[in-house]
């Protein structure tokens, strides 16, 4: 069986297209990963998740591993399995999730122990540890586990905690290479740059990492609160330092200009909660830009949210229709927005990947741009 | 354009099938008909809830005359376009709801006045308004305004009730009449038998009724928490009495028990909340009786609730995941478990529909409850 591999088809600046081919199927890049957080992506059917173009899906380790629990995972017979989806899944290490939601965490070199947000108990999280998870769910493509901290935070601490993580992409990578399955199943390896808003320690993690040849590179700790063009500049600062032939992956980014953006400075994939979470909350994404569909000046709006959608819920049900589920409290609402919204991500991408295979991608950019602008009146 | 009729194909004893046509769409008899409170069968999307089997959905004139107003969805173009169901509707008069969810009503000769549980805001329910107000949805067949008691009650206050409602019949029976929109859209109007628990007040009800010519009688007041020996008397009271060549509908009913013997006892039509409420608090209908999936035996259990069921999910996604996802509190488990048990309920009428064709009925109903008694394990 093939193993994991990238192939880039075109190029347009520094963006680029092209196809990451696994076992269980090809991601087209630059892709977008909606979240399936809990085994799930909230609120949508699998079946829905792949007719609106994803091609991959992202799981929370830290979430399986509390909840059902790796190991009953492994039993069901691995998470494509168990929510039926077939395709490909990339998980995170835990690491990030363990910092956000976890109680009492303390973390040293060995790793991080805490107390599971569900019940209050005990868990440890080392770097073979977040391996060993990841294997028993059955995950495609992998992370290192790696420490995110908080910005802003001293340099001294940037440091402090980009060192601990290279210290453990090391400790992942070999508890990954011992793997049952890992080359049956063609799976991947990511490792994840650190080093917070400094970009001295951006590049010290990135030209280490390539060192270890991963599968691929994700970069962490952004989209945490800082502006965008602290963002922006990492990218640029890292982007030189990371083996151009490898997956260049932004981690929990973000709104549609955070991924045009990104895109235009090479990076190949997402991954947000942003499209799933804001369409349970009445916020829609469209080629018009963020619209509240809580607000009553759609009452009596017989539009729909966009009639040359690809995705039939988002050119059929009328606004008026759409604001009395969110106003209502409605399930179907949380279904139809989160479709809706992710239906958006994924046009946006399908955008990217051929303004980029044309040679147009700085005009593609400036068009959907100037929609955001126009907005929906 | 076709008027509504009603054609009886085969019978089993008092059982019946055969088809209600409207120009809409044909409704296969026995039916049951998923409730569609809010423009909306809760976390179901209306083309799954078409594709399990339902033939014709209720909506709640209550709740739509309170959000998002008989009115706006007229000028939206009716209930049918606003929630994306072309098929048929049928609309029940308010009543219930008004008696059950409503604030300070009072009720006199005229109607009812209430206020909104949902702002407060006054409201009035005449019979002619409850006729309006489902023209307005475009409802395909219509519900006369009656009153319902609890039960118990004394006899005079079921008759007081019952024959206020025989009253408001008549004048439902004129609105009708004159409604916009009556004859091209080849809509129908349905009385309703009350009389509480008592024999003769049920009789007098039906045959009050069967006198003023609707094109189908429904039997209200029932399954409101009365033993069901008392609902299936009051049936079988009633029954003789009701035009034969017309559809019979029971309201509110009921458990998959209830609906057989009562398909048994001669009615077509049924509706009842029990299924999709029940799937979004974690309880399962199956053909092996009433399944909790929050209990901790599932955990584990790798096998699908049926894996004969003609419904996709059912026979796919095991007990394992739906227990995890009904822990979790997952939007998807409420998802997953409306679908499987509307797919149950529709499977059991496909099957008694079946079963009165081939003259197998008691033999059906038979091998059916022997199924739920052995239960899942």
């Amino acid at each position: 069986m093939a193993a994991f591999s990238f192939h880039i088809a075109a190029r347009d600046g520094a963006a680029r297209t092209g196809e990451i081919r696994l076992p269980r199927g090809t991601i087209r890049t630059p892709a977008f990963m909606p979240v399936g957080t809990a085994a799930t992506v909230k609120a949508m059917h699998t079946h829905e998740v792949k007719a609106l173009g994803a091609d991959v899906l992202l799981g929370n380790t830290y979430h399986l591993m509390l909840r059902p629990g790796a190991e009953r995972v492994a039993r069901l017979g691995g998470l494509h399995r168990l929510m039926n989806w077939p395709h490909p899944i990339l998980t995170d290490s835990g690491g990030f999730q363990v910092m956000s939601l976890a109680k009492l965490r303390q973390i040293d070199e060995r790793g991080v122990t805490f107390q599971s947000h569900i019940d209050g108990a005990r868990h440890e999280l080392t770097p073979e540890r977040a391996i060993e998870i990841q294997g028993l769910l059955g995950s495609d493509i992998q992370m290192q586990l790696d420490e995110c901290v908080k910005l802003p935070c001293t340099d001294a601490e940037a440091a402090r905690a980009m060192r601990l993580s290279l210290r453990w992409a090391e400790r992942c990578r070999t508890a990954f290479g011992d793997q049952p399955g890992r080359v049956e199943h063609g799976r991947a390896l990511f490792g994840i740059v650190q080093g917070g808003a400094n970009r001295d320690l951006r590049v010290e993690s990135a030209r280490t990492l390539a060192g270890m040849d991963f599968e691929g590179y994700s970069i962490g700790g952004l989209a945490v609160g800082e502006p965008q063009d602290v963002m922006l500049a990492m990218i640029d600062t890292v982007m030189p330092h990371l083996p151009d032939g490898k997956p260049h992956y932004l981690m929990g980014v973000g709104t549609p200009d955070d991924i045009v953006e990104s895109v235009r400075r090479g990076v190949d994939m997402f991954d947000c909660v942003m499209p799933t979470r804001a369409g349970r909350h009445g916020q829609v994404f469209s080629r018009f830009g963020k619209i509240n569909m809580r607000n009553a000046r759609h009452a009596d709006d017989p539009r729909p949210i966009d009639e040359a959608s690809p995705w039939e819920p988002t050119r059929t049900y009328s606004r008026a229709y759409l604001h009395h589920l969110v106003k209502s409290g409605e399930i179907l609402g949380m279904m139809l927005l989160t479709g809706i919204n992710l239906a958006y991500y994924q046009e946006l991408m399908a955008g990217l990947r051929a303004a980029i295979a044309a040679g147009r991608l700085d005009d593609f950019i400036a068009r959907t741009k100037e929609g955001w602008a126009r907005g929906d009146a």
